[in-house]
């Protein structure tokens, strides 16, 4: 462990990959790599990206990439796929060979679409994250594939939240839209050479003027950049903008404060996680709970008051424990 | 409570809404309800609505709801978005508005788009199907807005699942696809007078034969049917569809088959959340779970091995009271 973990440090790629394997996979090793990962992490600037499918979020962190290495930052970039249990792992393997192609030591693009972690694909996805920080990764790329509620869990870990619109969608997406104005930091406006960039516009602002009424003074207003991933338009601009928010988080305190919050949460759902490990360590066994699941079915086991009964089985022998 | 369930049962709209509510909300009397529905539930015949956004879903499951109330059979409908925790109850507004109107005390419907319960929006409207079954509605259908990870765990409570696509769909949806092959019981060809039907059809072909070669004997093959919402072309063939799995799903205990397995993964879950909810009443205050997460964000507290001991302290309670 030791041995990897200074690997990692060193800039070796192949530690690092197998380090994030051993994280994701939930294996016997994740709980040591995390635990020696964490005193180097935190010193990354994350960037969430997220947005309905085919926004061009895939094009545009490649870009974003691209622009951090030539100002020479290492860069980090995960491809979050929750949409894809089964296959995600291949639609993303492109992206993985370009990167190879690179063969620049400065970049590491991981696809994770696994759901292999009891904590689900939120939890791997900030674990991978803590790794590659340890390895010295300046910017940490986070892109999730659509924007349903799995994609704002993921990207609630990050500093800097990207939201990647489109001009001239249906309904439908304008919707999705109003569900993600409130972890939006920066609006992007992709493929802003089509017609209708104007009107996503106009419909950003009015839903911001809605939100901002309850807002306070210490606010930051997401700035809108408009973007042409695949020309490479607009991309010093929306890098700008970021330092921006950067710059704005490093003042006050607030940078640190949107980290306390996010591990406000993150230490709940670990502590969930490790619950329900231990519920199935300890809890009961496969086939009690398939004697359970057919009593349940055969409508001869209430499932409400069988939860509830386990639970309380179990804590109050805990209640006991403390009051001694 | 008694007279709750009692008018639920008679059919009373407003002692269901009041009963649903009650669940939704995870209120101190959820558990009463759901225990109290619980004996009555079963019974209905439970259909899953999935698929990509602007796929005509919503207009679809309103051509099946009028289709079953021709067929003088009751119907509930939940209308499930996980996308837009905000605002997503105003959406779909007019679709309650509009079954207001109809003034039809036989169909029910509903859209559930909060994430208040603990358990998430997966259980809650699992909750709400308790409900609506103990109510006597004969055929529950549920539907999502889109098609992610938190899609696929709604509708696993569906004993048919239907996946609707449509054709000229760019490659971002095409690969999404992939990942709701496994849970398709019946594929939906919607606006199926658009070009590009037939290659849908054969690219799901193409994914079935991959599929198949892993099935044994006792394996529905999803049927495909090709249907216009928009004017309730083919309707009549995707509810006979519906009925043909439903007659295969009765034979050699099938539906109670799937249904055991779904109540595996349910009562683990439900374990999951009643553990979550011991941990926040029991487990360490908000001021406490504030001081941890200053400590973990200013790098002083390790938080993988801070979530280990605390849940190793609670459960070593659990093994020493387990010993005695």
């Amino acid at each position: 462990m030791d041995e990897l973990l200074a690997r990692l440090r060193g800039g070796n790629v192949r530690a690092l990959a197998r380090a994030i394997s051993l994280v994701e996979d939930d294996s016997a090793d994740a709980h040591a790599v995390l635990s020696a990962c964490f005193p180097y992490s935190g010193g990354s600037l994350r960037i969430g990206v997220t947005g309905s499918p085919g926004a061009g979020k895939s094009t545009l962190v490649d870009r974003l990439a691209r622009g951090y290495r030539e100002r020479e930052e290492t860069v980090g970039v995960l491809a979050v796929d929750p949409t894809s249990p089964f296959t995600g792992g291949a639609i993303l393997g492109d992206r993985i060979r370009m990167a190879e192609r690179l063969s620049d030591p400065g970049i590491y693009v991981r696809s994770m679409a696994t759901r292999g972690s009891l904590g689900g694909l939120s939890q791997a996805t900030a674990d991978a994250v803590t790794v590659l920080e340890a390895s010295g990764k300046q910017k940490v790329l986070v892109e999730t594939v659509g924007v349903g509620q799995d994609e704002v869990d993921i990207v609630r870990l990050a500093d800097v939240t990207l939201v990647v619109l489109v001009p001239g969608m249906g309904d439908d997406v304008q919707s999705i839209k109003a569900g993600i104005m409130e972890i939006a930091d920066i609006f992007v406006i992709n493929k802003a050479d089509r017609e209708g960039a104007d009107r996503v516009e106009k419909e950003i602002r009015a839903m911001q003027s809605l939100v901002s009424q309850h807002a306070g003074d210490d606010v930051w207003v997401p700035p809108m950049v408009r973007t042409v991933a695949s020309t490479g338009q607009g991309v010093a601009e929306l890098m700008a903008a970021i330092d921006g928010m950067h710059a704005w988080l490093k003042q006050e305190d607030r940078l640190a404060k949107r980290r306390r919050r996010y591990w406000r949460e993150r230490i709940v759902e670990m502590m969930r996680t490790e619950l329900l490990r231990e519920v199935r360590q300890h809890g009961f066994s496969e086939q009690e709970l398939e004697t359970y699941a057919r009593q349940v079915e055969r409508g001869k086991q209430d499932p409400y008051a069988l939860v509830h009964r386990l639970v309380a089985e179990r804590f109050s022998a805990v209640d006991e424990g403390r009051k001694q």
